[in-house]
C-alpha cells in the first residue's frame, strides 16, 4: 500500500536536516577531489553518465536520500505510475507517457484500449503517413512533394518538439536523414505566424495542427492564419494540413485535414514529446527510424529509473539531490547549461517541464504545503553563458545549482586547431574548467578578484547528441521531475495555475471588464 | 561631493525597512485598482509608458525611495558617470556608452580624444561604409553584392546586437529596408559555426569580426572556421571580413579586413550595442539611418534618466522598486516577459545586463556586502509562456517579481478576426489579463484552483516596436541597471567572475591538471 505523505512527516527528511553539510571546496580539492569524480558517476542510459562529484553531498547525505527515496516510496510510485494508476489525481488521469516508449509493466488497459497498443498504432500510422510524403505518393495539387513541414501547437505542442527538432536538425543533415525542413507557430503574436509564413514555400509546406482538445485558442487562429495564407496563395487547405489531436475533438476524423493522428488525455502537453505530438513532426522531419531510435533512447532511461539501488539510478538520484538542493540547502533556482549549440532551446523545454509539473503550491489532496516545492529553471548554451550571467553564479550573492551537459564529439564533425587545440576541446576544456571553478573557487587579497566556490553542479556527459542519447536525456529529466513531484507529495500532471488567466483573457476580449483590467484593457487598445 | 555608502547605512533603507507593506490583492481590486493603474504609470522616451500599479507600492513607499534615491545621490552618480568619472573603479575606466548617442553632460576627453566625437566619427565610418555595401561600390571579387552579414562575436558582441536584429528584422521587411539577412556565430562549440556556414551563400556573405581585444579566443577560433570555409570555396578571407575592435588590437590596421572600425576600453560588452559593436551589424543589415533612429530613442531615454523627480523618470523608479523588491521583499529573481515575438531573444540579452553588471558580492571598494544584489533574470516570450512556467510563477512557493511588455500594434500588420478579435487583441488582452491575475488572484474552495495573488508585476506599454522605440527600451534597462549598481554600491562595469573559469579552461587546454580538473578532462577526452 502507497503511503503519500508530505515531505516534512518524512523521518527520513529529519535526518537529512540533521546531516552535516558538505563543504565542496574542501571536499573537491587534491587527490580527494578526484577520487570524488570518479566515484560519484551513474551510468545513464545510452552511453551518458551522470557525474555529481561536485554536488554538496557525501556518503552519509546519499544515506540518508536513499531513506528518504525508500520511506517516500519513490519507486513504488513510479511502479503504480507506470501499471496505470490515477496518479494525475486533480483531473482524475492516468500518466502514461512512458508507454509511447515501452512496456514498463502490466498492460495498461483504459477506456477499453490496450494504451500501449493505441500509443504504437498511432506511430505506425505516421511512419506510413511520412514515408508517402517522403516517397511523393502524398504531394500538394501538383503532384510535387512537400518540402517543408510546420507545427503549429503551443507549450508542450511547441517546447519539446522544437527543441528535439533543433537538437537534431545538425545532426540529421549530417547524417543524410533530413527529409523535410521544420518550422513552428506558436505565439499568438500575429508577427509569428507572419514571419514564418513569409519565410517559407507555402505551396510546399505541410502544417501539423496540434491542439488534444481541440479548442486551445492561440493554436486555432494561428491555423486560420495559416488557412487564409493558404488559399490566398489558391491552394487547398485541407491538402496540406494534418491534425494531431484527441479522438473526441472537433479536429478529428474531419475532411478539412488530410489526415488526424490521435493523443489521449493520459499524456499531458509536457510529456508528450514521445507521443503522436513530437512524432508527427520529428517522423516527417528525420524520418520515422530516427524517431524510432529517439523512443529507443527514452525507454532505457525508462527502464533504468526502476532501479533499486539510488546509485544506480541517476534520474531518481539527480531528482533526490534536487530536493536536498531545494528544501536543505534553500536553493530556489537551478540553472541549466548544456555544452552543445544544438542543445539551444534544451532549457526553454525543462523549463517548462520542470515548472509547470511542481510549481505548486498544494499537495495531492489539495492541502497548502509548508516547503518550497519545484525549483526556476532558465538556462542558456555555454560557452556563451560564460560571456553573459555566469559572472552572477561565480560572484553573485545567491547561489544557483547548476546542470552541466556536455559531448566529447560535436554533431557535424567541422572543426578547426588553433593554438594547438579544437574547437571541440575548447568547448569540453571549459565546462571541466566551470564545474572546478564553482565548486572550488579561488583565493585572492584583491576581494573582487576572489571566487568563494561552494557552488554545485553535477554534468551529464555523452560521447554526442544523437536522436538516443536525446531520448535517454529527456526521459531523463522527465523521470527526475516525476519523482521530485512523488517527494513534495504534489500532483506533477495537473496545470491549474494557467486557468485564472485563460478566463480573463475572455473576459477582456468580451468587454467585460471592470476596476484594474478595464484600465489596462484601455491602456492597450482592446 | 559624492557619497559612496552602502544600501544598508542609508536611513532611507531603514525607512523603507519599516514601511507597511502592501497588499497587491487588496490595493488593486475594484476601483481603488483602477485609479492605481491610471496613476502609478510614468511615461517613458518614444511614447513607452511604464505602469507599475501592480508593483507592490504606495505612495509611502514611493516617498521612502525617493529618500533613498536622494540620500544614494543615485542622480549625481549618473552625472559623473555621463561627465566622464572613473566610475569602473575595478578596471580604472570611463563608463561612456551613452555618448554614443548623445552628449548629456560636458565634453568628455580621455586619451587626449573628445569621445563624444570618437564615437560619431566611427558611426559615420561605418554608414559610409555600408552604403558602399549596399550601392555595390563594395563587392565580392566577382564584383556581386554581398547579401548577407555575418557577426562573429560572443556574450555583448553577440548577445544585444542579435536580440536587436531579431527584434527588427520584421519591421524591416516590412519597411523595405532590410538590406542584408544577418547571422551571428558566437559559441565556440564548432558545431555553431558550421551550422550558420552551412545555411548560408560565403560567396556573397561579408563577415564582422568583433572583439575589443582581439584576443577573444571563441572569436578568433571562430573567425579561423570562417576563413577555412571562404578560402576553401577559393574565396580571399579579406575581402570578406571587416572588424570591429579597439584601436591598439592586432585586428586594427591588419591587412585582413576589408576595414576597421572601432570602439575602446570605456564600453563594456554588455552595453556596447550603442557603440561600433552594434553599429556595425545592424547598419549593415538595416542600413544607417534605421541604426541612428535606435540610438535617437536611446537618446530620449538617456535625456529622461536625469529628471530629478523619481515619478518622472522611469528608469531610475523601475531601479528603486527592483531594489525594494530584492532587499526588503527578499525576492531572488524577476523574469521579463515581452508579448512580441520579436523580442524573444531580448530577455536573453537583459539577463547579460543585469546579472553580469550587479551579480556582485564586493562594493566598489571591495568590500563584501551584506545584503543581495543583483536578480536572477530569465524569461520567455507571452503568451508562449503562458503555456509553460507561469504555473509556478501563479501558484508556485516562491514569488517572482514579473516585468512584462507589450505593444498595441504588431510590426507586420497581418492579422486574422477569430472570434470576434484580431490576434493582437488577443496577445493585448493575455498580458492584460496576466497582469490582474498575478496582482489579484481567485478565491476557491479548491485550494488546487486558488490563486493567491500578490505577485508583483510592471509593465512597459507601446505602440509599436521600431528601431526608436526599441533603443528607448534597451537604455532604459541600461540605466535601470546601472541605477541599481549604485544603489547596491557595486561597480556595475567589471566581471571578475569571468577569469577563474578562462584560467581553468588553459590549463585543462595545456594538460596542466591535476586533482577534479584531471579527472574531468579525461571523462571529457581532452
Amino acid at each position: 500500500m502507497i503511503n503519500w505523505k508530505n515531505l516534512d512527516e518524512l523521518e527520513a527528511y529529519k535526518e537529512l536536516e540533521a546531516d552535516p553539510k558538505v563543504c565542496l571546496p574542501e571536499v573537491m580539492a587534491g587527490e580527494n577531489g578526484a577520487e570524488r569524480v570518479k566515484k560519484y558517476c551513474a551510468p545513464m542510459a545510452e552511453g551518458l553518465a551522470f557525474n555529481y562529484a561536485a554536488k554538496a553531498v557525501d556518503d552519509k547525505i546519499l544515506d540518508s536520500l536513499k531513506k528518504l527515496a525508500e520511506e517516500a516510496q519513490l519507486l513504488e510510485k513510479f511502479e503504480e505510475l507506470y501499471n496505470g494508476a490515477v496518479v494525475n489525481t486533480g483531473e482524475k488521469r492516468l500518466v502514461l507517457h512512458q508507454l509511447c516508449r515501452g512496456q514498463l509493466g502490466k498492460d495498461v488497459i483504459a477506456d477499453g484500449v490496450n494504451k500501449r497498443e493505441f500509443y504504437v498504432k498511432q506511430q505506425e500510422r505516421i511512419a506510413a503517413f511520412a514515408k508517402k510524403v517522403h516517397d511523393g505518393e502524398i504531394t500538394n495539387a501538383d503532384g510535387e512533394k512537400f518540402t517543408t513541414v510546420v507545427q503549429i501547437g503551443i507549450g508542450g505542442s511547441d517546447l519539446g518538439p522544437r527543441a528535439i527538432y533543433i537538437a537534431l536538425e545538425n545532426w540529421a543533415r549530417k547524417n543524410n536523414t533530413l527529409k523535410m525542413e521544420a518550422k513552428f507557430i506558436s505565439n499568438v503574436d500575429p508577427d509569428d505566424a507572419a514571419a514564418v509564413l513569409n519565410s517559407i514555400d507555402v505551396k510546399h509546406s505541410l502544417f501539423v495542427l496540434v491542439s488534444k482538445s481541440g479548442t486551445t485558442l492561440e493554436t486555432l487562429t494561428n491555423e486560420a492564419f495559416v488557412k487564409n495564407a493558404l488559399t490566398e496563395a489558391g491552394l487547398d487547405p485541407a491538402k496540406h494540413m494534418v491534425a494531431v489531436t484527441s479522438e473526441t475533438s472537433p479536429l478529428a476524423k474531419n475532411e478539412g485535414y488530410l489526415d488526424a493522428f490521435y493523443m489521449d488525455d493520459y499524456i499531458g502537453g509536457r510529456y508528450s514529446s514521445s507521443s503522436a505530438v513530437g512524432c508527427g513532426v520529428l517522423s516527417l522531419a528525420f524520418g520515422p527510424e530516427v524517431f524510432a531510435q529517439f523512443l529507443d533512447g527514452a525507454a532505457a532511461t525508462d527502464k533504468l529509473s526502476t532501479e533499486k539501488d539510488i546509485l544506480k539510478n541517476p534520474a531518481l538520484l539527480d531528482a533526490l539531490i534536487g530536493v536536498y538542493e531545494r528544501n536543505v540547502l534553500g536553493f530556489e533556482n537551478t540553472a541549466v547549461l548544456p555544452y552543445s549549440q544544438a542543445l539551444s532551446r534544451f532549457p526553454a523545454h525543462l523549463q517548462q517541464l520542470d515548472m509547470e509539473s511542481n510549481g505548486k503550491s498544494v499537495n495531492r489532496f489539495g492541502e497548502p504545503v509548508d516547503y518550497p516545492t519545484g525549483p526556476i529553471i532558465f538556462g542558456e548554451p555555454g560557452t556563451n553563458g560564460q560571456h553573459s550571467f555566469y559572472q552572477l553564479l561565480h560572484q553573485g550573492k545567491t547561489i544557483i545549482p547548476l546542470q552541466f551537459i556536455g559531448y566529447r564529439n560535436s554533431q557535424i564533425g567541422t572543426d578547426v586547431v588553433i593554438e594547438g587545440s579544437t574547437s571541440q576541446q575548447k568547448l569540453c576544456a571549459n565546462v571541466a574548467a566551470q564545474i572546478v571553478a564553482f565548486a572550488c573557487g579561488k583565493e585572492d587579497e584583491n576581494l573582487n578578484k576572489k571566487f568563494d566556490g561552494g557552488r554545485p553542479s553535477s554534468i551529464i556527459i555523452g560521447d554526442q547528441l544523437t536522436p538516443a542519447s536525446l531520448g535517454a536525456l529527456l526521459a531523463h529529466f522527465e523521470n527526475k521531475v516525476m519523482f521530485q513531484g512523488f517527494a513534495w507529495n504534489v500532483n506533477s500532471f495537473d496545470q491549474e495555475g494557467v486557468q485564472l488567466g485563460k478566463v480573463l483573457a475572455k473576459k477582456v476580449l468580451a468587454h467585460q471588464t471592470d476596476g484594474a483590467l478595464a484600465v489596462y484593457s484601455d491602456l492597450l487598445n482592446i
